[in-house]
Order: structure tokens, then sequence, then C-alpha cells
């Protein structure tokens, strides 16, 4: 690994801290995360095995950093060449020192009034040479020296004023920075777009609301299109070999008065295939036509090359709010399989193409109407793990439903723009599991129960290890072939956020942002 | 210690928690920390010694809890019976299971626009009986139920609109709680009250600052008595064979134009020895006479019986704000002897009997006069300790000076009455140290350095431990009798408190406020 890497110092003296193809061959250096998901094929799945099933209950605090927050903590950290970087609410960079935990530098943005529906979060950066690319909390996309945090250069992406906002980590692919967008809860225009790293130039955007003229225009009655959301705000993954871009989207606009916007609302809840160069869309898999429900397809879709059904296929996995596991063929889009993973009511079933029968009686009505999953959803943002060693693909389930009352939804820009008002079930108490699923069955295989519906990701290691944490404040490992658990501690922060793992000095770390914290563990001696 | 718990759950079935006799014999239940300094005598130290030079390095975080704190976390724990009593900002009270960390109760207060000098904070709750006892932001005394965090009574101290606040933790005597004021910053008139503890009645007061036909009034020009200050804002001790409460007062108001109250301005910057239940004053040692540099005795007197040059005493030890460590008799207020800690320039020596020789050239003057310490003193509030087996007293002590320039100070209630404003030394680097004093004649036995000047207090235990913490986020633990450094944690937040040890199930635990977070730490298995 060092060697490697002083090899990439020789080979890009100057402007190559974080070259394209150190991304790319992120998989043969586990001592880094190099990128959100830790790897393009967003497995989140690490080859580091010095914590294993054995010595993992010596885990302990390596060190600690208090973010000074009023909001989620969400970030997932990028670590290379001995520093770890975090992003702090609402849209702060600082880079750590590996060794010490101390700061070595802070970029601080002050933010305007920014309409939000789900806190001023942000969830990463993305490093690309020697610059690391920031989304903000106001639109913009921000690119900072590695070494020092100064602005090299920030655009506008979209107008925040209108409810355009940046929460989550950029990815960076080749000489690009591939941004999405939030905010369908003030009735934006969703799109996809890619800048140019090094001026900041915009280069492409795909709409995923199309407009009049194009095609999927069909699917939105009247003029609904142009407050038709379909958000892009979960980082996506990448295939170099097809150079296609995965991406999902989130709900139609309105969120839940489906009237105003009769038809499938393309490509509101779908999994899109871009290609990287040009934004040009290769195919859409849509999970969710006509979504009444605010069940975002905004989750993280895992790319896997194996056999499926005897034939060598390159996969994608997908854990959908909806509360169903999709299996789809990706280089075609292909629907190939699909499995409940937690309690849904919103579909009766699917069909042999994967299309939802919709269950009339859980749209939001007048008199209200009880829906599982809540808007909150089976899935969320939080990041699922395969690991190859088990075959699981380990998902955090939520088990939640609730009543919406239909309500009207004038178009106010800046406003939200819903068409429902929520209530609570009584008596029914939420609760939560991490579930192991077979990757190719989406069958649970095993699962381990919350008392609540978690927001944590998961990281798999290959010491045999699944990590994740609680809203109770625990960080935890379990093993991954039977869920059973080895490790835990009590944070005393709930934990919102994606664990990573990484290596420095031939040892082992684990990262986790718990409460207002990041804490780092090791093995100790 | 579980036959004498069970004892007094016997004797005292309805209404005895924590009754007066637990907290005076707290040094024989050394798995409890019963009161603010652990014990009447504040020495912070603790017989347990499970956790030993030899396997500190092993101490591991056990669990957290992360504070929702906007504010500095100066809190000092209390802890008996399986649950962990804190405070947190502002004027908030925690009951955290000692098994998981886990709140069991919270009691929040709001809190108006006080005006106060130096942060939201609270530093501590005090016990008694089926209570626990709260003094807030806004200078009320609360009564809590233990088991639930319900008032059970809430009463004024003082008018916060004119700057009187409370940030110590009270001390419970008997059947009384013993409370002081903060507010010297805005020309308050200091004290120090006693309050029956089950109806909330004040019992006494005594006035700290002396008015017209009260000894010691001669010693204020003019009216200046009436905003004298000599606040009472940390908590004393307590000397049961005397019946005698130990406690120190402030500076005087306004802090540094001394031209507006001549005289040496009695009981500011004092110790006072009054009777626990009649308020009365036994005797009282000013260390400072005429303060114009705001040198506080706003710290924690430390009880010993010891044999001091041939004779067994009792002796109070003290280490001040100004920059001297004493020793004085308890039963007289004698000087006995002083030796200087940390640098200081304001006095250009002691005579006989303590009392200081001023140096002219240090008081804030219209040019400006450059004064060690500078106002954050010395020492300040934050806890030294005492250890019997090595004999020494350790202090934190700050190396820190300031440049003041003399300036108006009208008095208008509920504004800063200062007389000065202050400039930082360029060029010069403020750092501090941990130091080991020979208790009895105050000479420095090793020392422990900090890149800048400290504010957290010193924890020693009986395995031969010292623990403190710094600025830098690293909470650690030295070799008491030579300062080796044995262990340290990053925890990502400044400590700005006092650490504890207590024992649940046969395990020791330290625990620390850092940052935003209670962190506590036990042996690894």
């Amino acid at each position: 690994m060092k060697a490697y890497a002083l090899l990439l110092a020789l080979a890009f003296p100057a402007l190559a801290q974080v070259p394209y193809e150190r991304i790319l061959h992120a998989v043969s250096e586990p001592a880094s995360w190099l990128t959100y998901s830790g790897n393009y094929n967003s497995q989140r799945y690490s080859t580091l095995n010095q914590i294993t099933r054995t010595n993992v209950e010596r885990l302990k605090v390596a060190w600690m950093y208090q973010v000074r927050a009023h909001h989620k903590v969400e970030t997932s950290a990028l670590v290379f060449d001995g520093i770890m970087y975090i992003t702090e609410p609402p849209s702060d960079v600082t880079a750590l020192d590996l060794r010490t935990g101390r700061p070595i530098w802070s970029y601080r943005r002050s933010i305007p009034a920014v309409p939000v529906c789900c806190g001023q979060v942000n969830r990463g950066v993305a490093a690309l040479d020697d610059q690391l690319f920031l989304g903000t909390l106001d639109a913009h996309l921000v690119a900072l020296d590695m070494k020092t945090g100064r602005v090299r250069w920030d655009v506008e992406v979209a107008d925040y004023k209108i409810g355009n906002s940046i929460t989550l980590a950029p990815l960076a692919v080749k000489d690009k920075i591939i941004i999405g967008i939030a905010g369908a809860e003030y009735g934006i225009r969703g799109f996809l777009d890619a800048y140019d790293a090094k001026t900041g130039k915009r280069i492409w955007r795909f709409w995923t609301v199309p407009g009049p003229g194009e095609p999927g225009t069909e699917t939105w009655s009247g003029d609904s299109w142009m407050h038709g959301g379909a958000p892009t705000w979960i980082t996506g993954s990448y295939d170099p070999e097809t150079n296609l871009l995965y991406w999902g989207t989130g709900n139609p606009g309105p969120n839940y008065a489906g009237e105003l916007r009769k038809g499938d609302n393309l490509y509101s809840d779908s999994l899109l295939a871009l290609d990287a160069d040009t934004g040009k869309l290769k195919w859409y898999f849509q999970f969710t036509p006509h979504d009444v429900n605010d069940i975002d397809a905004n989750e993280i879709p895992v790319l896997l090359d194996t056999t499926f059904r005897g034939r060598l296929r390159k996969l994608v996995l997908f854990g959908n709010r909806n509360g169903f596991y999709y299996v789809l063929d990706r280089m075609s889009g292909e629907f190939l399989h699909a499995k409940q993973f937690a309690t849904q009511t919103w579909a009766l079933g699917l069909d042999g193409r994967g299309r939802p029968i919709p269950n009339p009686a859980t749209a939001p009505s007048p008199e209200g109407a009880v829906v599982y999953p809540d808007d909150d959803g089976a899935a969320n943002w939080y990041s699922p793990s395969y690991d190859p060693q088990t075959g699981f693909f380990y998902q955090n389930a939520r088990e939640k439903g609730a009543k919406y009352y239909l309500t009207e939804a004038p178009y106010i820009p800046g406003r939200q723009y819903l068409g429902a008002s929520r209530q609570s079930l009584a008596g029914v108490e939420p609760w939560g599991a991490l579930r192991a699923l077979d990757a190719l069955t989406g069958e649970i295989k095993w699962e381990f129960r919350y008392p609540t519906p978690p927001w944590s990701g998961i990281l798999s290691t290959a010491g045999g290890l699944v990590f994740s944490g609680d809203m109770e404040g625990n960080f935890f490992a379990l093993d991954a072939a039977n869920g059973k658990p080895l490790w835990r501690l009590q944070t005393g922060g709930s934990i919102v956020s994606s664990p990573i793992t990484y290596s420095n000095e031939n040892k082992q770390f684990v990262a986790i942002a718990a409460g207002s914290t990041i804490v780092v563990f090791t093995l100790d001696k």
C-alpha cells in the first residue's frame, strides 16, 4: 500500500493526491476510505481483517472529535494519507490528524435561511486530485484545497430560496463531480449534475422530471412536472466498465396529493442509469410509479457481479424505502427479483416485471388512511452493506406506520408542498431490525432487533463483522454469519450516520459519527 | 458497603436515601460520590484502588452521555445507589443509569436572560435524604425529588436582574443546604446562605460585605460596600468536629477600579470560617486585601489533619488564584505558611502574617499595566486534590499574564462593573502545568506541562494515580509519585470540569465531563 502511494506521489507530483485511478482501485487500498461508500460499487465492505469475531470485544476508543453541531451529524468520513475529512452541520468541512484526532483545518460556511424538510445535515465530501468537494445546504458546490481547506471555486447549483438544498456527498468520477439535489418537499424539479472538477463549469444536467417534448413528460398531468420533485439526495454508484452512473430518485411533488399529478410521474422513485460523460439516460427502473406515500428511492444502489440463476450477471441490489428489496440487471435495468424485507401495506404485490399493484386503501384520504411504512420509510438514505464472504445484503429495516389525512397542496415558492398531514399510530410501538438478506433471493437469514427504528448505516468487514448503531446510542458489532452480538459501546448519542473502516500504521480503525461526536475505535494492545 | 446501604435503608425507610450521616461517612463509602468534592474535607481523593499505575493503560470507555449543551459542561457528578446525577447547562439535572449510561429522568429549566460574566454553567447538585438540590442561573435554589426529578420546592435566593446568579453545587450539611452566589462583575453584594432542606426556608445569611454598623464596614470607602462583590461561587468545605464551614470569597467590585473602594474591602478574596448552624463568622483570612487584579479566592479549601512543624494540627490548604499556596490553621485562621506556585507579579512578597506587599506597577492604569496572573488566575474554581499517600497537593497552574487599562466604572444595575479593559500580551504564549506541591511546604516536587493554561480539576486515588485533563481534549492519568504520564485519551472536547471515581458491581469507574460529553472509564476485562 505504501509503495503504491509512493508510486502515485511520484507519478502525479503536484496535482494528484487522489487521482481518479486511486478511487478506481479503492478495493486494493483498504487502508483508505476514498469515496462515500468506500468504493464505486457501494458495497461498504472492507477487506481489512485485523479486527475479527474473536478479538472485537477488545475494541476501544482510540480518539474522539466533538463537532460543534446543533444538528444531526450524518457525515461519512473520507480517510487517506494520514488525514480524516469530515463534514459538520450545516456545511462545514474539517480535516483531522489520524494520529491525534485533532483538527488540521476547518472550512466554515455561513448559511442563509434555507428551507429544508429534515435538518441542516451533510453527509460528506468527495476527493479528487488535490481537491475536496462539498455540496452546501444553500445548494452550492464548493471545491476546497485539500491541504488548506481554502476555497478553489464555488458555484451555485440551484436556487435555495425555492427549496433546493444539497446534503449528500458528491461523487468524483474521472474529471467530473456528480452532485444531486434535495427539496421535493418544496416542489423543486429534480436533476443530477456533473461539474468539471478543475473549473466548476457544469458539464451536463439530467432533469429527473422530463419537461414538455421530452420522453416521459406524458406521465405528468398538466403543468405538474414543473414542481415534480424526484430529487437525487443520496450518493449513487458507478460502474467504470460500462461508464454508467446508478442513482436513485425521490418522491414526486406534492408528496401525497396524487390527484394533482396524475400518471406514473417519471422518473420519481426510480433507479437511473446515466452515461457518466454525457448524463444521457441509458435505462431506468421505477420502483414506485405514482407514489402517494413519500417512499423515495434515495437509497444506495449496490453493484455486484455474480452468478444469478446460473448466469454471470452484472447486478444492482437495492433495499428500497418502499419495503421491497430488488435485484436488477444493471446493464439493461431488467427486473430480476424482488422480496419484501419489512412491513409494507401500500402495495398488494408486484407483477412479473416488478411493477407494484397499489393498495388504494393506503392512499391519503380526507378521513385518514393508515400505511406501512410511514414516510420515514422501511429503509432510508443510510447505507446498507454487501458482504462477499457471506453473500448477505445487510439492511437496517424500520417497522413503523402512520395515518395520513389528505390536505390542500397549493404551490407557494419556498413553502412545503405536501398534501397530507401525518398522525402517529396510537398504541403501536415502532421498532426495527438489522436484517441479513440473501443477496440473490432477499430471504431474511437472520435479524438483530432494535427497540426503535434505526437511522444508522452498516459496514461489513473481512473480519467477519457487521458494524452498525441504534438511536439509543449503541455502536455495535455483530457476527456477519449469524447476527450474534459480539461487542457494543454506549456512545451517548443517537447514531444517524454510516460507519467506515481504515488502517493507519498497521492498525485497523473503525469510525462512526455518534450524536455530535466522531468516535474512532481500534483494538487495545 | 452493601450491608451499610441496607442498614440505612432499614433505618430511614421513607425519607433517607442519602441521610446526613451517609455524607458524613463518605470516606468509608468510596463506591459512591456523595458530595461535590467527594467528602466534606474536599480532598477529592478516593481510596478505590482497582485502577492502578500498572493497569491504568487498560482503561477504556465504559459509556458516554452526550449533553445537549451549547455551553461549557463544568459538572462534577454525584453517584450513589446505581445512579449518576449530573447537571447540564444552563440549569438542568439528569439522572443516568450507572449500568447503561442512559437517562432515567431530566429536570429542564427555562432560564431568562441572566447577566453572567463567564458562561451559562453549572457545577453540580447536592444530595440529602430523598432530595437533590440545584442552584440555578437565575439565582434560585430548587429541591428535586431524587426518584423522579419533580420539583419539591423552588425559592428565589437573589434577584438575577441585577447580576446575581448561581453556578456552584450546593453543600448539604445536617438539615441545611448551603448555597453561594456569583455576580461580582455586576456589582452584587455577596453572601452565603443556608436553607432548610425540607421547606426551602432561609435559616441564615452571612453578608460577605459588611454593611454600616457591622465590623469590617470601615474597610470600604463611602457607599462602596453596596456593590462590593465578594461572591461565594464555588463549593466550600465542612469540618463536623468544629461545625465550621470553610468558604472562599471572590473579588471586590468594581473588579479593577480600586480608587472607588479604598480600604481592605473585607471579606473579599478571603477564606471564611462560619458556624454551620448560625452562619456566624468564627474567623477570616484575607489573602488579597484591596484586590485590583480580580484574583478571587473562589477556590476549594482542602482540610487536612496532620503533624505540622512537630505539632498535630487541623489545617486548611488553599491553592489561590493569586499564585500563592497557603497553609492555615483551620481552628483559628492563623497563617502558618505560603509559597508561590505559579508566576505572579502583583505582590512583591508576603509579610510574616501572610499579608501581601502589593506591587504598585501592576495595578491597572490609564497607560496599561502588565500583571501575572491575568484575571483567569494562577488557579481558579476547578478542584485541586490532596493525596494522603504521597502527601502532595495537586494543583493545576495557569501561566498567563495580561495588560489592564483603567477605565470608568459607573454602577448600572445589570451591567458589568469592572473598571478596566484587558489586552493580551503579544508574543507570549500562555501555558500551564499540573504541579505536585509538598502539602506542608508548597515546594514543587514535580510538574506535568500543558501547552495551554488548564481548566480541569484533579482527582487522586489510592491506585497511585492522578487524573486530570487539558484544553486540547486529553483526559489522562499520571503517576501520583512522580508525574509520569501513564495513560490518556483524546476525548475531542476541552476539559473544564473535575473528575470523580466510584465503584459499581465491583468495578471501579472514573468519570469526567469532556466537551459536551460525560465519559465514563473502567478497566477492560
